[in-house]
């Protein structure tokens, strides 16, 4: 099976290799990340998306941002690794991932002795071990939440927590590819997730590189598939999960927990354990991002609704605890009732 | 408050004039028919579209392209008039509207007797007698279901059932025009209706012609708009209502259905009472015709999923009556348990 690769290495090591989320799923261009402006390029206009994926690929961006400048000084070096980290951490402001991802790197900096290649060395050293436990950490959801899928399954997901939004094999879809691997056979059906379309565009697009059966779906078909006994099992990711069990995710995430809890159907949730926050109580305390209309009503290179009509576009709602089976994280499957204490990251 | 028409004579009362719904919601534009191949032209390529709408316009568009024959003698013109019924009855094969119209008109003609200018005039009267009828119903429909709706309300509607799908102003929003004309202040939230988007184009547009309050979400949005207590009842049309009261209409209205029944929030359907089929016991009758991949996948000039992907794109979905508060119709609304009769049209 071929799982497609985010962000890895260049063969020559000196850069970062993405896949470019945004001429998918039209194209399959790979992009090779040198330069600090091209890092945050990429980041910013998401060529590179997904918290996951985006805090490794700017951990190791600032790698490859520094090759070029190993001829400085080593006090040099430190500065321009602390501009360039700082550049680096604003390209998306909102992105926890990557502002935890460029802090651990400058803090390792902190620890480093010796010349500026001693210096460089021990930073890309520290990005690879970032590389490595994402996608350890996806092996190890797939692996957990492998066991929850019978074989024949008919899964349900929305949104695209795959291999594209991380370094590995993704956290709502690991599970599916173990189960692949481990020779079941499941049948994905994938909301095309309005109004971004990261489900037809990405998840349809990686799983059917993977060789995996997709069908893509209408957001608003989910109800009749669920009501024709279609789906067995439905799994999407996290962006948060409050210590109550209350999950934040794509928008539209909700409103299937709720149509799956109708239709008795399971409905269950893949994240890193990092993603539990034990300082938000429940989904309560999280905030909820609007953003531009133009989303909704101008999507698709043509208007689709009248001029200065109002629109509503909420990026993310929350989903109770009460209507999820189990979160599935790189710990193991959690079960209700959810309380999550302090994680160490 | 200006309700559109979308159906109605030209001011020499020798054409049909339709508002061009595929130009909406950019560009308003009203289209004159007169000859036979143009009434087609329109019913075929959804210039008009919404049932009632269809029916009235196949009717005035029949006598319509039998203005430029008048000067035929009667056996001549009756065999006219036959092949152009049969033609405009054939634009739409699945339209049971359309072809019951177009019946009752050569129902009509046999009947009639004298010249060719008597035939052709009474043929007039029955086309405009359709028309009116069609506005008499939204009408009631409107005034029965305007008793639903509190001052202050927040609606939620799905789809265009208004008045760009009747002669008249609409079913599901005729409620909503008559309790803004009686003074009650609305505000409503329109789905935009994936994969068609009638929702955002249609619905949209002529609430915001009319000067009523209207914010356009995507459908997956529908649901925090509930939890958050944002709507006060949700009302949708029907294409069908089976004899048990479960309602065939666009897809993406049983899964409102499922949401406003978890956050007991009413939810209306709004149709005609010649929607009601006796001659179908439950809606497990009714046959739900799928659609071509391409509406989904590639329905706004470019791909939005990958080449060759599976879609499964149903056009309708089926609401058990058990989700179902009421259904208005022209002749009151109706409560649970729903039992529906032999209706004579």
């Amino acid at each position: 099976m071929a799982i497609v690769e985010a962000v890895r290495w260049t063969p020559d090591g000196a850069g970062v290799r993405i896949i470019d989320q945004r001429r998918l799923p039209g194209h399959f261009e790979e992009l090779d990340l040198r330069r600090v402006e091209e890092v945050v390029d990429a980041i910013a206009t998401l060529a590179v998306r997904g918290a996951p994926a985006i805090g490794v690929c700017a951990a190791m961006g600032l790698v490859a941002s520094l090759n070029g400048v190993v001829h400085q000084k080593s006090g040099e070096f430190r500065a321009t690794a602390a501009a360039n980290a700082a550049r680096i951490r604003a390209a998306r402001p909102t992105a926890v991932n990557l502002a935890w991802a460029i802090d651990r790197m400058t803090a390792r900096l902190a620890t480093l002795d010796g010349s500026t290649t001693d210096l460089l060395a021990g930073m890309r050293a520290e990005a690879s071990q970032l590389l490595v436990e994402d996608q350890a950490m996806c092996q190890r959801i797939g692996d957990h939440g492998e066991a929850l899928i019978p074989n024949q399954a008919r899964i349900l997901t929305h949104c695209n927590a795959g291999a594209l939004a991380t370094a590995g094999i993704g956290t709502a879809l690991a599970p599916i590819y173990r189960a692949v691997e481990r020779g079941k056979h499941v049948e994905v059906y994938a909301d095309e997730t309005r109004p971004l379309l990261q489900g037809s565009r990405l998840t349809a697009w990686e799983l059917q590189r993977a060789g995996i059966p997709v069908t893509v779906i209408a957001d608003s078909m989910a109800a009749s598939l669920l009501r024709a006994g279609r789906i067995d099992l439905c799994i999407v990711g996290a962006d948060r999960v409050a210590a109550n069990g209350d999950v934040a995710n794509k928008i539209g995430t909700y409103g299937l927990a709720v149509l799956c809890h109708h239709h008795a159907v399971p409905f269950y949730v893949a994240a890193p354990e990092s993603t539990l926050d034990a300082g938000t109580p429940t989904g309560n305390g999280v905030p909820i991002e609007e953003r531009a209309p133009d989303e909704v009503v101008n999507g698709f290179g043509r208007p689709t609704a009248p001029t200065g009509v109002a629109v509503w576009n909420p990026a993310f709602d929350i989903t109770p605890a009460s209507l999820i089976t189990g979160i599935v994280t790189d710990r193991g499957v959690h079960r209700p009732p959810y309380a999550f204490g302090p994680v160490a990251r």
